[in-house]
């Protein structure tokens, strides 16, 4: 082991496996998560190349290749709990994505959702068996977020009893639905339903779009990948365009809806029905930012302890760039985010599972502040850890750049989550909408309940813009408990301000709809703040569950550096309302550098924390060991270039160019 | 043309081609341009494919193929001023870097100011005839922006009259330099010479490394490819491990420093004629930024003035997506800031050339002022340019993350510009290390000039960070040249603070080294905000050189724009030292939407006027005629997966798989 990486756990002040129990929720779970780990990692059919020195199809030739393997092993250790699943998956695929990503959640799930018994016995054992490779066919070349807006019609034909597909517009195509351009033989289409010349809007068709045998596309469609992308490189996105195909009535999945023979129309009992697993899918990506976060951070801070650079005292040898403050203010920020994150993905799973019990029951009254609350975090979590990846992979210089770094896979693997499963931004006005409603049934007198109940406090103790430091607040900004109460305050505020913009909108005559449009910018500003105020208020209850007095303390300095250092990245807001006078804001930032300081002798055992096993982790900079040099020089020798000493363009192009010169 | 976007260029108040001129500096340089955009457009033997299409290897080769052309080319048509050759290498690697660039740029050039007459007279002719193909190796594994660390050693060996390099240590394997892996048979490398026992700093050595008729790498030599990158996946970045290698005495470049046959050791006469490379080479940076910003907001405004989605008034049509405040807000202030980089990239350039005329006199003066704005200046547009470049991508929603919109790729080219050149964070501390020394300076007495002369009047007008809103500050938000100096007195302000930091670590004891170290937060954030003050600063004096009344007017509400977005964006930093109230703060919020409603009408007619040909952005996103659909579904087609309908994966894996289940 590095010598340098070696004396850095030697400082630690607590015990890394402790918090490691802490963060995967127990002994147990961290056991478990090890067993499946070493399972994967030890096994010589999970031997394969590194991804970055294949082409494109020979990725995707890889990946379908592993996934195949997975699925066998996963029935033969009958791993079924989806959880542990997805642990297997990960170490399969460390990368991410795979191409039978969506046959595994999407298909599958949705089949035993809104299948009735006839259509599972129809499918579910040749799904099951892999006759059927299903995937969920829902974006178009034309519209994502905006469901409504989807342009695929299904046809009722009550002569033939079948549905008519068709995808009427260049624009309809359907795009992006991950292994449908090669791996799928189905797809679940979402699509426009008419019948009897009336339309019912959106609902879902099994397609079958390549022959089960040959797998050659079926007549009418027009099937294949979409093509490179920034990341997804093992993954087939696809696309399907539909021209006049029939499929029977039964292929309508009619749990819920249904076309009767005669081509009536039956609604489903409720539209909230899809909710639950939109809070689910939001609040897992919540995790999956902490996660990415916590890879990045782990791969830049063991760099930072190994790298060393320039001088800071002359004559001295070159100190550990982890000792230059500039590189702890940007590391250790996000360390603390990580640490955040986690503790929020873990708070969102434990609402999740508390609510999903309530709308089982048929109780739907928590499920509209989860839904704003799953929506805004996602958005939040994902755009923090967004930027924070590519800070991490410069923070370490040249070598961030390279592929064996590692953090350029992370990067564009991780980005999409700030876009699918609903754009942020369109995320942001949603949990706004919310926020806003809230507000105003406050004002209305309505006592408001749950995490927005502190809007009720702001019709009480209103706080002016224009009362900057007319009265002095009494904040002790060392005290993590007053800082989640100056973030409630901000939340309250912003709200209040985006609230009154509309207000101010629609008395200049606007309708509702522009003057919400007037105040997008206020609104996604509301939207931040209260999820910024959550992550705060979650990271500061979690320490209360914390016994472990070292670990204790290490996480409180962290939660204090994650509060100060987002005050001090907006502390206009915080002056400009009044909740901060200046020689606080500035108090802050030589606490933060105090923090910096504080967490330096523990940041290396605070990565290992994750424990993020090295193969996973992929990273020639993140290593465990510490030996970088070494093994970024074994590396690189594998690179394709060098399959050969002399590159073949010598001999065609730079050597014939010299007798032309 | 697609009629949404022909209704935008309709709309526009004013002339295109006339702000392309200024842009450009003058209609003939734009006819100019365009005439050698021409020449590689419509030349068929660049014609190539999408390189996105391509295995690494093939990338390689092609990028090989096209640069040897580019060469025949250039002499067949004799373009030798350098900007042109620029401006026709960009347009045949539209992509960016190419793998002779370093032949070109550096090794030749290094050649023509370091080499003595018997040196140009024994290397000139084999390097401009493409014999010897070079690179510059400077960079190791282990040291990158501290150039002094380097380990790589020459030592004289007097008996042979040779030098003999060697890597002593695997972090001192040359690393990183473009074509050093595949293309070059030649490197200048750059050492730590070594001479009768002493060590005399480095020198640039020339080193054949492999034989120029057979390509092989020679004795002594370990070179290869470094591996895939984030990006740069047409160059062969490479190693160089050099074992006991021999060249002559006459090898080392000996214009300016020497070793006799003796073993003596002459020193060269300044130590800083390296300074106007790098000045140069960082003014140039600048320039960079402000074309991938031009290049991005071209993509993202011209698909948002296409693209329709959602609704903002129920029963209308889909609006387009420009019409909503938050995409607005997220490309007008990038829109602007494409305008701001612009023109400070030819406001470097202008001084650039002033000061080098003056540095031939011999006169040094301006020099050291220069060399921490282009340090600054470099740091600030990268990393401004780097973000922006990732938000107009997230803005494009999902096809953003296609390679057929080309963000990515222009991501990926562009971010190494944070790192290389000198690291951002040590260019901004070097700008500090000025900007410090200068404010010392003034409060000693000494009369400062240039653009640090703010630093004396900081002097007579002390601004203190507690006084807020104690004065109530006389500031006309909505004229430029007023907001102008509110950044000019922002920035002595943070540099007196950062100064004062390292006081107050001094006072209590600290060393000179450690209290900057524990002052580099603050450090940093002076040099922003002084970086900040030129920007504003040039873009308001450029408006005066504009005579058109309609550009002058559309130009003067980017500059608004530019200049309040910046302060809503830092308002913190204005608030607390009392330079803004916060209803002016408020003020200026409103005023930011009232100029993105302004802005809207122009927004396409805006980046039209970069004019940045349809082959040279190479994005489906980003296309003149706005026909965005047919052509994205006609360049998926063209996915390599797509080659064959079924891939063998299939029948390798995936039927297989069933028999087993």
């Amino acid at each position: 082991m590095n010598p340098d990486i070696r004396r850095e756990r030697q400082n630690a002040s607590f015990n890394v496996t402790e918090l490691t129990y802490i963060l995967d929720g127990g002994p147990e779970k961290t056991k478990r998560r090890r067993e499946i780990e070493s399972l994967v990692f030890s096994d010589p059919d999970f031997n394969a190349e590194d991804p970055n020195f294949l082409s494109y199809s020979e990725r995707y030739d890889q990946s379908v290749r592993k996934s195949a393997q997975m699925i066998l092993k996963l029935r033969e250790y009958a791993i079924a709990d989806p959880e542990e699943i997805h642990q297997y998956k990960s170490c399969v695929h460390p990368g991410g994505p795979s191409p039978l990503d969506l046959h595994l959640v999407m298909f599958l799930p949705t089949l035993l959702n809104q299948a009735t018994p006839e259509q599972m016995e129809r499918f579910f054992m040749l799904t099951w068996n892999l006759d059927i490779i299903g995937t969920y066919a829902q974006t178009e070349m034309g519209h994502g977020t905006h469901l409504r807006g989807l342009e695929t019609t299904a046809t009722f034909d009550p002569a033939t009893q079948e549905f008519v597909l068709n995808s009427p517009t260049v624009s309809s195509i359907k795009w992006w639905p991950g292994g449908l351009g090669k791996s799928s033989n189905h797809a679940i289409v979402i699509a426009q339903l008419y019948s009897l010349g009336n339309c019912h809007g959106l609902h879902a068709f099994i397609v079958p779009i390549r022959d089960m045998s040959t797998h050659q596309p079926l007549p009418g469609i027009v099937v294949g990948d979409i093509g490179p992308k920034f990341g997804f490189s093992e993954v087939d996105n696809g696309f399907l365009k539909l021209e006049n195909v029939r499929i029977p009535r039964e292929n309508m999945l009619m749990k819920y809806a249904k076309v009767e023979a005669d081509g009536s129309y039956v609604k489903p009992p409720s539209s909230k029905l899809t909710y639950g697993t939109m809070v689910f899918v939001r609040s897992i990506i919540v995790g999956e930012s902490a996660r990415a976060l916590a890879k990045s951070t782990t791969i830049a801070i063991r760099y930072s302890a190994v790298r060393h650079q320039s001088e800071i005292r002359p004559g001295e040898p070159e100190p550990q760039i982890l000792d230059y403050q500039t590189q702890q203010y940007k590391l250790f920020p996000l360390l603390a985010t990580a640490y955040a994150f986690s503790f929020v993905g873990q708070y969102m799973s434990k609402i999740y599972h508390r609510i999903s019990g309530d709308i089982n029951d048929g109780d739907f009254s928590e499920l509209p502040e989860l839904h704003a609350l799953s929506a805004g975090l996602k958005a939040f979590t994902t755009w923090v850890a967004n930027s924070g990846i590519e800070v991490c992979r410069m923070s370490c210089g040249g070598h961030g750049y390279s592929r064996s770094s590692a953090l350029p896979d992370i990067y564009v693997a991780f980005t999409p989550t700030c876009t699918y499963e609903g754009e942020n931004t369109v995320m942001m006005l949603q949990t706004a909408r919310y926020l806003v409603k809230s507000y105003r049934q406050a004002k209305e007198g309505q006592q408001l309940s749950g995490i927005v109940s502190y809007l009720n406090e702001s019709q009480n103790r209103r706080l002016q813009p224009q009362a900057v430091a007319a009265q002095p607040p009494v904040v002790d900004v060392n005290d993590l408990s007053s800082l989640v109460e100056v973030y409630k305050q901000r939340a309250a505020i912003l709200v209040e301000m985006a609230a009154k913009s509309i207000h101010q909108e629609l008395q200049r005559g606007k309708s509702q709809e522009d003057a919400w449009n007037g105040s997008a910018i206020e609104l996604v500003r509301a939207s931040d703040a209260h999820c910024h105020y959550v992550v705060v208020k979650v990271f500061s209850e979690k320490l209360g569950e914390v016994g472990d007095t070292a670990i204790h303390s290490v996480l409180s300095t962290l939660a204090l550096l994650y509060a100060m250092h987002g005050i001090a990245e907006n502390s206009g807001d915080f002056l400009l309302a009044g909740l901060l006078s200046a020689p606080q804001v500035l108090q802050i930032s030589v606490r933060i550098k105090e923090l910096l300081s504080q967490l330096r002798p523990n940041a290396v055992a605070l990565v290992d924390a994750f424990d993020i096993h090295d193969k996973k982790l992929n990273s020639v900079l993140g290593r465990f060991d510490g030996n970088v040099y070494e093994n970024m020089f074994e590396w690189a020798r594998r690179s394709p270039l060098n399959a050969t000493e002399v590159h073949e363009s010598f001999h065609k192009y730079l050597k014939p160019l010299r007798a032309k010169l």
